[in-house]
């Protein structure tokens, strides 16, 4: 815990693909380990509940992040850390997270594109190429690269557990004071 | 806490304008005193978040509560004590949160509807009798009575410190246990 009682809100930004879930569910468990309450969001499973029936206009996009920062604001002013892991294509809603997250911490989640769609885990690639969905962040919709990360991490040439470490250095850095308290034991 | 951990959900179901906001807020200023973690969600204003966009029928309704019942279970298995006011109609409702939340407390906020349309606090009684608004509980909609509450309360009846009296009252006998502990600080 950070900011006046409030959990860290660490989100993953980055192409479907990329990682961010593999590095939060990483991550996740690491900070379990050291006792602290954690809740990863994930905004595939997200549809499902709070966001079912959402479609990938801009605007429900962007609707759909608003749900999330939500969610994730009423869990982390109560104390709990939570774990992000959306596509969050567009910088007005990195802005708007951050905005409204006293512990928003911005994880750029990089892989090149050819490399997501060689990976192609959940087949999605293939169908925005072949024109099967539209709205696809990469093919047939923009991502903005993220300006100014807290952290970025790079899939296609750091091992998991390097990244999990720059996520965890990075959080013990980021707050020294609690070293010796709940953040490091 | 309670269950594991687990906050407890006190679920307050009721007539609209029966006072289940009221009730609420208030027991939740009573619970903050103690020094918990608690979090009010109020069903109206979940309207414009998480249940942005869902109707009145009762499918929609049915999915708003779900939605409501997923972010109470979230908090609550992170041991934050949630309140829901929501009118929560239909029995089978109230079915789903109390299997979906080992924490659920069921209040019903009694209040004959003459009354509750005598108060009409927003105007919708109104609105409902002339046909402005459908499908509006208790003109146009069912309410299934709870047929086996953990707690009635009668706000006809009885003072807004009586029926918080009581709900403390319950907490306290509900978990004799933890008197001693943080229930009781």
């Amino acid at each position: 815990m950070n900011n006046n009682g409030h959990g860290s809100v660490l989100w993953f930004t980055g192409l479907s693909g990329a990682g961010k879930t593999t590095t939060a569910k990483f991550l996740e468990e690491k900070l379990r380990k050291q006792g602290r309450r954690v809740e990863l969001l994930d905004g595939d499973e997200l549809r499902d509940t709070i966001c079912k029936g959402l479609g990938f206009s801009r605007e429900e996009r962007f609707e759909n992040i608003k749900r999330v920062t939500y969610l994730a604001r009423l869990l982390s002013r109560n104390g709990v850390d939570v774990l992000v892991s959306a596509i969050t294509p567009y910088t007005e809603m990195r802005e708007h997270a951050r905005a409204q997250l006293p512990g928003y911490v911005e994880i750029y989640v990089k892989c090149p594109l050819h490399v997501c769609e060689m990976r192609d885990v959940k087949g999605l690639y293939a169908k925005a190429r072949s024109g099967a969905i539209t709205q696809f962040t990469g093919i047939s919709d923009s991502y903005d690269e993220p300006s100014n990360p807290d952290i970025t991490l790079c899939t296609s040439t750091a091992t998991l557990e390097q990244n999990g470490d720059t996520i965890l250095a990075w959080l013990g850095h980021a707050a020294p004071l609690e070293k010796s308290t709940s953040r490091r034991d």
